[in-house]
């Protein structure tokens, strides 16, 4: 693909995946994001997780989809022509995130199509999902980008 | 319903919503947390913003669904039953977050239903919307929690 600064909506290839990471994740990292956004035991309370469900702490699924996000934003998403995004869908969080565990994250571009109602712009359907070292799936979800298509 | 300290599966009424809030968010957090996670243009560089579709800085949409989990978090899942969430569904941005905005929350229960391979936990469905202090839509999502029955 070019490079973020210099990608646009044509520069997404329906059916290509792409590869980044590892990703990986420190427990004060973890306690930290949860501290502030989901402060439930199982990712706080280093104690508590030990004797839970989880043999430990794990991290907020929605750390983990940040930490992701972070990888796609430095290599997927256009630096210039990433307008929006509309949503995302299916979410799932198959397996905890714990600490020391790498994500290799792989995105597939799922549709482009271009806007009916603004020619200056399309919209990508992407697939994301992210293994731990052991292969075993940690995060996936689909998410729609509003991207501005290269000037002719 | 039951304070979160002593509410299980059975505690949460289907067809019920509950209002939290409101939350609000400063500029500093904005690009604190997008910084982090998120590193768009939009949600970091306040002049790039202020010249840009959203005339300003707004906050990365992975931020305000935690915002909002933060709130579900403190008022709405229960402290002692809640397993594990398997995932997530319909995620929608319909509007900006900006700072100083006010949100506030209202979650639906959609369904709760006993889970059919193990008996000592229930599905809980619930619908999470935050409306902005205009009444704008901001944020929207379904998420789905395993919950502990009560014991009898």
């Amino acid at each position: 693909m070019q490079p973020i600064n210099e990608r646009y909506f044509e520069d997404y290839p329906v059916g290509e995946s792409f590869e980044y990471g590892p990703i990986s994740v420190t427990e004060e990292d973890i306690v930290r994001f949860a501290a502030e956004y989901d402060p439930q035991a199982k990712h706080v309370d280093r104690e508590k997780a030990r004797s839970g469900v989880f043999k430990g702490l794990i991290a907020s699924g929605w750390h983990s989809v940040s930490l992701v996000m972070r990888v796609l934003v430095d290599n997927y998403f256009s630096a210039v022509a990433d307008i929006a995004s509309p949503g995302a869908d299916e979410i799932r969080w198959p397996n905890p995130l714990r600490p020391g565990d790498r994500l290799h994250v792989r995105v597939t571009v799922l549709e482009a199509r271009p806007s009916r109602s603004k020619l200056d712009r399309g919209i990508i359907s992407s697939l994301v999902r992210a293994l731990n070292q052991n292969g075993e799936p940690v995060v996936s979800f689909k998410v729609v980008s509003l991207v501005l298509r290269r000037q002719r």
